[in-house]
């Protein structure tokens, strides 16, 4: 390159680079206060994936797990997963408190205390993922094994992140559970905000498209396919027209339902009732009493003559 | 963090550590016995980008291939891709035959002849291949060239790999096809089984939240759209009220035939006919014959006044 | 392995390997002529990264942003996009021109204009996705803050990615911004073609699935949910029988439009008219005027006795 043009260049350079510093005050999005971080989303993918190698032993790991060496994987994991969660759940709380101007003299301790109590869990979200991957076993008969479901199945890592997840949302910890859930959603398809109630023996198959939102309720037993919607109907909004936060908006699952692809059913006040089975495509804005069993209308069929059809 | 918290919190986590070993006790998931290993998802993943590199040579790789290198690149990646792929199989198979109480004696040769199989398959899947991308240049008036096809298309990505991962399917190796097939649908979207049936010049535009069936069958020059399934329609179950493993459960559709967006297809014994159009979010659970165009009816119109809209 | 056994592995090897080299000069399917590289993929993501990391400072990093070092940063990073931005603008113009046997002598200086070009957009894009961001807060009750919206939700990679790829696809880059839309889709599951012209303030909520097709023309403030696909009702096709490349194919929708979850709207003289709401699953083929609200009858149901269910 002539050096005139490279002039010429570093000072075009340098005037976009000094209209973006300048939009960084006018537009905000910077961080601030200066040095006050944001929980770090590699660091949360990474402890998720401690997770997983804690929850499921030998299936996710590259190292072989021998029985003698077992206390030795699990206290190492478990540790590396105290430490660096509390780091960014301490994160999280200092960033929306300082925020909110609270005193955050707190924060390292309450950060601690969620972090032990999420920990304590653990065991029991071990016996609900347990569940869940006999669910996808009994429920689907292309599947082959429980490994296979457990090494293959993607609802296997979105309903396990949505458990541990839905533990730091029930605490309260602002971002982490979004982000966790947002990771698993961008590798599965999944989207099952952790604000979500979600019983046992839960199994998605396929998944891809799924979106379970905030305040939906879910029993036991329920068996979803790929593309349902559990959404929202429509939004309160306030006097000034903007839409009301919070409140329930989303459909209540009954134990024992199955929802085929591409169902959508809607709104806060919607109950489908025990055991009932939604076929595909259905779209859905009012309960359903338990049993029932509801599947969208014959479609037309229009038949064209062969040759004379274009498209 | 001061002395005795510190204490108590070393406590808490080797409670927690020990309940989580209990649990490996008691609920099984780690794999046994000692030392058996799964195949390794990351060495299948990097398998099948050796299998990409191969088949699209200069597309994915980072290096130039100059045309008098081409023997050398390609001796070079087929070693690597035999070598890595036999290891894998061979764990695949020990697993299983260990599991069922077989003598797995056979399991080092028996994965070698599988892995030479499934690479003599290499040159035929190269023509299936190039004729997946010329469908799809042919099918899609946004695709401006074959490269852009083949850099930009995840149904490259989705279509390809399940063309390797049927081979491995039909020679019965465990565990690795779907891991294959779901870091494929992981990454597009795109949900096929290996076990399904699936002609030349198949075409998936855009392709998220696509679910091609175990036992689905398509003919040639067929079209989907994203979000169509070729699904089960419903599960034998046995006395005992359990699903029965295998059958065919997924539909059969012919030569020429073009799915739109969101369609829905279940049931083994449904067949859609040589050169019929489903139209978007159709839901089929019986037979059209050849030639037919299927359209879901006219949407209920429902016209509100300005002003009164309030969602 | 025995070494008779080892000699016949290595000639079937040899076999395989030489066939696979021969189906290179008949498929053609190599870069040619040797040399000729197309852009890479990695490259391309990471320039994405770095331009999420400048357009959103101190989300998409590991390093705090100091106030006192944001020149530095702007600078540093402004400079990265530059220099590889222009490497990968030359390497797809040198090979489009090459293949049309274009006289590429102008390659590099049209490479560094496009560039400078391109990055001259940043302040502009900065006020876009500010918006969009903003969007997304007021569009969703589930949204804590905006910071949550930035790291969390996906239609900011995907808006923002698309934000940056139309400009490049306005310039006649080839190949790089399909590249940077399917990443964005890969990762995202919304397909949002750089083609399409898309106004302020635009919000996908969720998002898996959502396809928007590349002469898909959006106004302000319009609000898509996951599975929306506005694409193309049918191709043109020439006296060959081949489908003809260009036109406009896709629907146009108008300011303060909301589509659910699962809507189609297809073809090119399609308009939704402004502040429309079209319902889920709805399927379009046909204009609608201002103030229209669209949904599908309600569901047919089908009430089952309790115990003689059987699916």
């Amino acid at each position: 390159m002539p050096d005139l043009h490279r002039t010429i260049t570093r000072k075009q350079l340098a005037t976009i680079a000094s209209q973006i510093v300048d939009s960084y005050d006018e537009l905000g999005g910077i961080n601030h206060p200066d040095g006050l971080n944001l929980p770090s989303r590699e660091q949360v993918v990474s402890i998720l994936r401690d997770f997983l190698a804690l929850l499921f032993p030998g299936y996710f790991g590259t190292e072989p797990i021998l029985r003698q060496n077992v206390t030795f994987f699990v206290d190492g994991l478990l540790d590396s997963i105290y430490i660096h969660l509390r780091d960014e759940v301490e994160k999280s709380l200092f960033y929306e408190w300082k925020l909110a101007n609270r005193d955050t003299t707190d924060c390292p301790g309450l950060a601690d205390r969620i972090t032990i109590d999420v920990l304590e869990q653990l065991p029991r979200i071990r016996t609900l993922v347990k569940k869940d991957v006999q669910a996808a076993y009994d429920g689907d008969p292309a599947a082959k094994s429980h490994d296979e479901v457990i090494v293959s199945y993607p609802c296997v890592q979105a309903i396990t992140t949505y458990r541990i997840a839905h533990e730091l949302y029930l605490r309260q910890v602002p971002l982490i559970p979004r982000i966790m859930s947002e990771h698993a959603h961008s590798q599965t398809g999944i989207d099952i905000h952790p604000g979500a109630t979600i019983g046992e023996s839960f199994f998605i198959d396929h998944g891809t498209g799924v979106v379970i939102g905030e305040t939906t309720e879910i029993g036991n037993t329920v068996k979803l396919y790929q593309g349902v919607t559990l959404g929202a109907l429509s939004f309160r909004k306030d006097t000034d027209g903007r839409i009301v936060k919070g409140g329930k908006r989303h459909p209540t699952i009954e134990d024992e339902v199955v929802i085929y692809s591409g169902a959508t059913i809607l709104g806060g006040s919607t109950v489908i009732g025990r055991g009932s089975v939604i076929g595909a495509n259905v779209w859905l804005t009012s309960s359903i009493p338990p049993g029932t069993k509801v599947t969208i209308g014959t479609p037309k069929l229009e038949v064209v003559q062969r040759g004379s059809r274009t498209a």
